[in-house]
């Protein structure tokens, strides 16, 4: 019998980051420049981003990058992470079904953010910048952020949402903890923000306003720089470290998954767990099923067009070709905040329209019903966004006990719930609600896209 | 260079609970009847607890205790908890002090209780009991208990405190999504609370009143118990886990710890820690200094007398001989919650008496800087409970910074701060207080306790 959690030794942390581009034969779409629509260069780039993280954005050639020691040391604060077997899942659902998880919950971030924040805040230190700008919403990434920060010694202002601002106050105070600065947006510290503080009577924010004041403040101070937690391709190679030690993981266990799954918001975490899974895929080495699991009420893959759009609602980053549901799209106040995202990753939407990938969309209750029968047996309280990958594996577990196949099933934990009580509450008292748009509401949030390059 | 974390194989999460009694030649005292100031009873001490907690309750010969193969199993799903090497911490301090923590947060419950609740469970299970009830008051014991009993299958019942019922919903929702039935205390469920409601005019609630009600709560149902999460002798036998991981950890690393901290409420963190090098103490092979961290606010340890008292506020408990502030005392309103209790263990107090064991005590705004230093240089929010081990290993290791000593420093990372972050808020605000009793204070809530039976 196995055991239930496995570690790999800290000497087994992945040395490079993998990345999944090289094994394409047909590469995700490139950045486009939204005024001349031609790709973004380096340099454009080098304005918002810093310059390691920039060629990391464009390098679709270069299988492994090194994972500097400085790094390495850091992960080894929080990493490995447990591969854990979820025998008593396995047991609750009378499944002949092997069942995984990666487990990326166990740090103070509570999520797999902080796998990319280490290495984007690392090169920042190592430019010689004197601090970082990002936004958050609830405030994973921005946890996760503040963390990175205060071990690498860089500053760090976050814009965040002043609604969770407000409502959310605990993540708020995690990153002020680590020594962050935390300004609710709108504010009256950018020009966007008093724009929007000038011309509008609600000043709850939003995400597409918090990223405008965040690379406002960097682009408006010498030394700062913006960062982003997902969707980027610099972010999906950093995650590459989830799946790299999940595959050294089942090595040494002898075992081979069938099927790989994870929730999908801009796609880092489902990016990082598959990437050296889908690498052997491409390279028609072994075969995989890999399966994306989104919030019915924002339901990008399953839903949405694969054209370039905005990457945000204020239409001031680059486009992106990618499965999108329209830059003007407003998801519905579900609480897995973590994928209401109009897009996805270029990477993996390239990948799905390939037909390399899956994808299945749940609805919020049901989503909850998982992560009840989940943390029940597993004693974890696993976060709403990795509730969808919970859900999924538990589907797939369920069938293989009709058909009675003992089939091996890996899904991504990426975060732990212990700052969505409110929605737990919600669905403990049977108040929670489902949302699920309309066509008319796709259709008219569609309406809003940027002209299409030619092919 | 050691490891960050060492973690022992699930082979060796330890077969036996450490029953530190068996060493100590001077025995702790035992619990009296209130009533006759004779010693409890197996007989009467069965009709609130399970029979084999009794039988652990009051043994004082047998060194070792089998651990059941299902609370084996089951431990598995979050232990063995790791032994942390400090490293961030000790370059952040220049001390020349090898620091270790052993941290017992990992786990959705978010700190120890989880080892104790999982065996008061399990044996209630296999007594072929229905259900269990017991108070919590922020609810940290409750979530641990809530978790074992969805794990074993046994119905729960949990008084919570008014106050916290309302105001800290969190842990709440973490019971109930467990599967717990959660009242809030003081309740028209029982006797003794619907007296209180109609007595008094504030039914915020106490500790006191919810440990009656949940009593209550089980001696008036077929098939019901009542558990406890902290000071009976069987609370520290079955958190001897602690120690036991900690002492083979060590030995394979081959340091030898020269100093062990723990933080102290009712003593089964720090008696669970230091069981087995405490063993090794008292049987003269080798020498450690023990230090108990207490809240200055509530210092049972530094300020308070050995002497027979209730353990409950309601003075409807036995009397336990142990450091004690006089049941009437009301710790001031801190935010280490776990800590404020009035007593003691009876193993720690009767050991604090020998001169086994040192204790300090500290202020809460002396916790949250030694806390904030903690989680920037480690990446890990305390709980401002395990803050105050923090706080006495942070100056024992400065004190080796000055003397350019070398020593090795062990302390408890009892829990994580995620439901604590209205205290860092006020901390990080800079509006935190500090409370420290009067002498008048602790004279006064003195002059409550007990007659003393005759030696």
């Amino acid at each position: 019998m196995d055991n239930y959690r496995t570690y790999l030794s800290e000497a087994e942390i992945p040395t490079h980051y993998y990345n999944l581009r090289a094994d394409m034969k047909k590469k995700p779409a490139p950045l486009l420049n939204p005024g001349t629509l031609k790709p973004m260069t380096a340099e454009e780039l080098e304005e918002v981003f810093c310059a390691e993280l920039v060629k990391q954005e464009l390098d679709d050639e270069t299988r492994y990058f090194e994972i500097p020691e400085e790094i390495i040391e850091y992960y080894k604060t929080f990493r490995p992470s447990p591969l854990v077997r979820a025998y008593n899942l396995e047991k609750a659902l009378g499944t002949p079904a092997k069942i995984y998880f990666k487990f990326e919950g166990n740090n103070t971030s509570g999520s797999h953010k902080l796998n990319s924040a280490a290495a984007q805040v690392y090169y920042a230190k190592k430019q010689g910048l004197k601090g970082l700008t990002s936004e958050t919403g609830a405030g994973q990434w921005g946890s996760a952020l503040a963390m990175a920060c205060a071990h690498f010694g860089l500053d760090l202002k976050v814009f965040m949402v002043r609604s969770s601002f407000e409502q959310k106050p605990f993540r708020r105070e995690i990153m002020r903890t680590f020594g962050a600065e935390v300004t609710a947006s709108p504010s009256d510290t950018t020009e966007a923000g008093r724009k929007i503080l000038a011309n509008f009577d609600d000043d709850s924010g939003s995400l597409g306003c918090a990223i405008s004041e965040a690379v406002e403040a960097a682009v408006t101070r010498d030394g700062y720089r913006y960062v982003l937690g997902s969707v980027l391709n610099q972010v999906l190679l950093h995650q590459s470290v989830i799946g790299l030690e999940a595959h050294k993981a089942f090595e040494k266990l002898g075992v081979k998954p069938d099927i790989i799954i994870g929730c999908t918001g801009g796609g880092s975490n489902l990016g990082g767990l598959i990437a050296p899974f889908m690498g052997e895929k491409l390279r028609g080495e072994k075969d995989y099923r890999f399966i994306g699991a989104e919030p019915a009420s924002c339901p990008s893959f399953t839903r949405g067009k694969y054209l370039y759009d905005f990457c945000d609602t204020g239409q001031i980053c680059p486009l992106a070709k990618m499965y999108t549901l329209g830059n003007g799209f407003m998801p519905s106040p579900i609480h897995a905040g973590g994928l209401r995202f109009h897009g996805m990753s270029t990477i993996l939407s390239e990948l799905y329209n390939q037909g390399m990938l899956e994808a299945v969309a749940y609805e919020q209750t049901e989503i909850f019903d998982a992560a009840e029968i989940f943390a029940k047996a597993e004693g974890i309280l696993p976060a709403p966004e990795s509730s969808h990958a919970i859900k999924a594996a538990i589907d797939e577990a369920l069938k293989c006990k009709e058909s009675d196949e003992e089939k091996v099933i890996l899904f991504g934990l990426s975060g732990t719930g212990y700052f969505d009580l409110v929605a737990y509450q919600q669905f403990n008292d049977g108040i929670m609600s489902d949302y699920i748009p309309t066509d008319d509401d796709l259709k008219k949030a569609l309406s809003y896209v940027p002209p299409q390059p030619q092919e």
